[in-house]
Parts: structure tokens; C-alpha cells; sequence
């Protein structure tokens, strides 16, 4: 197979989109995730973000990755404003007016509305869910660092609540989020689903791959 | 559909396990690279990730998260060591090998021999790319941070070169990691591939989505 190689010189020479998107392609497939946050004036945001990480599980927390300056700048307002945040799974039904939050709107304009999307509201904290979601974390904000070299941040919070359907949950812990429709990206902005392969137990020296 | 409600306290209460393997699958799909590194003594390390983030484009920066003891350690003691390491993408022929370098090898064992891997050399830094992988990336590692919370690792690498198959490669600079076979991991250990739904054009308001 014909084989094409770059290195620093290259990336620094390539036209700006053509290195945007082919540098975003790099890192393999990611998750797709509506962060859902409100103001403290009470305007609800939607934004699609494709940079969820697992931090760790006891505790729960996950980190998300900003720009400096970007389409997401109302939501990491409202996260350090108001202290929380919701993350909704992408469904493979809705995936189109996901990625619509990345438009530019007018201030004061919901994503929800524009996008055709519901906010509703959860007891344990400001922050609205996406209804369509069948996969519902809550978070609550606990720290953040700023990436020396080009000024992203990493944002990182504790989950303080999960919702998701009973039938995507196995004896084990594991969430069947292929089950649940839950959709993946590749670079910025293409969506797939996903077929599995296997599911393999822990792995161990002198012992091949077992599938669970 | 039924659903599931989990709050702190329920997290707190889960048996470990489950635990674990519940929080890993809330994310959503993950990448799956390979990271190879190369000891001062010259003994190769192999050793899987779902947790490359991209970090930025100009310059090309990718994260990756460690645990604070970990599988990885010898990774990340090479990467400190040597200044460099390659991420290499999993493909859909080779993800069980792939997820055997999980397994706690002896010391001295190196993951490519154990799992059936190929060790492959470049001439712009130390670390071994994995020859079966289609999409091989060579990194230098740039800065790291501590997670308080936690203790866990964001190392982050400035991409120094990029192997990838020509027919890969879209005229945008888009890179179809699909076509190439790269496989998709979901919780710990379970891995995907995929069928692409759409790629959508750059998102503008008033304007529904449009695929490229």
C-alpha cells in the first residue's frame, strides 16, 4: 500500500484547514457528547464536543478539553459560573442537530431551540440534560489547567449523577453503549456507528485473548 | 424504556469492579492506539490506550492520560527517559494482540515479542512504530500534568511525524481512519469497528446540516 509520510516542516507548511483537519484525524475515533450547561441568568447552551476522557473511577471523573477561544466559550462560562455541566450521549437519530450546536448563533439564542433539541431539568443540580439522550451524565466542576504550550484548557469534573437505560446495563458494570445507539466521530465532524468486534477479558501473561 | 438512576452516593457503594468498568463505559467510544517506547537500555515497550486526546493543531499537540501506578508505567518511565514515543492506530486485524499488551509482562519481556507484533525503526527518533498498524504517529513529549484529585498523568506530545496509507488521505486533509480499519474501544475492552453515518459541513445558523 502506498505509503504518504510528513513530518514537523510539513505540518507547519500545510494550508491552516488542511492541517486542522487532518491533525483532528490523527488521534483515532472519539466520543461524542452534547454538553449541556445554563447560565446564571438562567439561558440554557448545548454545544457538541468530541474530546470526553475518562480521568478515573473512584472517584468518578471525567475531563473535557477547550480551546482558548471557541464556539464552546459559553459553555465553559457557565460551567465556572454556575459549577455544573451535563454530558448527553450522541444518538445515532439525532446526530445532525448535535453537530448543529457548533454553529455560531446570536447571543441569547438556545442551541436547544435551534437545533430542534429538549433541555430537561434534573433535582440534583442547575444544569439541563438533553432529552433525546439516553445517556445522561451529571457533572459537577473540580479543577482545570491551562496547557502551557497553546493555551487550551482541561477541564475536569466529578460525575454526580447517571442515566441511562436499564437495558444497556450488564451484570458486570459494563454500559452497552453500542446498545443505546450511541454514535462515535472521526476528525471534527464525521459520525459513525459501530458494529462490535468482541468484548476481552483481562488480559493475561502466557494466556491468549478470551472473549467475554 | 426503563431507566437507571445512579447518584454520588451509589457510586461510592459500588462493588470496585463494577465500578471501574461501569465509569470507563460513560465517556463514550474511545480511541485505540498503541504506544511504543524504547528504554535508555534499549529494551522495547508496548503497551495499549484509549485515552489520546487531541490537543491542538498548530502546533500538532496530542494528550494522553496515565494512571499514577499503572500498566503503562513502563511507558511512561521510557517517555521520560527518552523524550519519545509513537502512537500507533489499532486495527481491526490485530486488536486482540493488541489487547494482550494489557497482560503484566516480566520485566525484560517486551510486548512486541510476547503479543506477535513487529517492532519497526524510524530514522527521526528512538521509538519503535508497530509495522502491522496503518496509521503510525511519532511523538515528542512536550509537558506533563498532575491531576490533583487524582493523581493521574496528562502527558502531552507534539506529533514530529505521520505515517499513513495515501489512499487514506482526502484532498481536505482528512484522513479515513474507517477505511483504514482503525477499531473503536468502548469501557475497558470492548472494541468496535464502524460504518460511517455522514460527514457534515462546517456548521452554520440558519442553515440545516449538510454532508460533505
Amino acid at each position: 500500500m502506498d505509503a504518504v509520510h510528513f513530518v514537523t516542516e510539513d505540518f507547519a507548511a500545510m494550508e491552516k484547514h488542511f492541517r486542522t483537519t487532518f491533525i483532528n484525524s490523527l488521534t483515532g475515533f472519539k466520543s461524542a457528547n452534547l454538553v449541556g450547561t445554563v447560565s446564571r441568568e438562567g439561558n440554557t447552551n448545548l454545544a457538541i464536543f468530541n474530546s470526553a476522557v475518562h480521568i478515573g473511577a473512584n472517584p468518578p471523573l471525567i475531563g473535557l478539553i477547550f480551546r482558548p477561544i471557541s464556539v464552546s466559550r459559553h459553555t465553559y462560562q457557565n460551567i465556572k459560573a454556575t459549577g455544573y455541566y451535563t454530558l448527553n450521549h450522541v444518538h445515532k437519530s439525532f446526530f445532525k442537530q448535535a453537530h448543529q450546536t457548533s454553529a455560531r448563533f446570536a447571543a441569547g439564542v438556545s442551541e436547544f431551540d435551534a437545533c430542534g433539541l429538549t433541555a430537561e431539568l434534573s433535582q440534583f443540580q442547575p444544569a439541563p440534560y438533553v432529552k433525546e439522550s439516553f445517556i445522561k451524565i451529571g457533572m459537577k466542576f473540580e479543577e482545570e489547567y491551562q496547557i502551557r504550550v497553546n493555551e487550551t484548557i482541561l477541564v475536569i469534573g466529578s460525575i454526580i449523577e447517571a442515566l441511562l437505560p436499564k437495558i444497556c446495563l450488564l451484570e458486570d458494570g459494563f454500559v452497552d453503549i453500542e446498545q443505546a445507539g450511541t454514535v462515535a466521530i472521526s476528525g471534527l465532524e464525521s459520525y459513525h456507528e459501530t458494529t462490535r468486534l468482541a468484548r476481552l477479558a483481562y488480559a493475561k501473561p502466557n494466556q491468549s485473548p478470551k472473549e467475554i
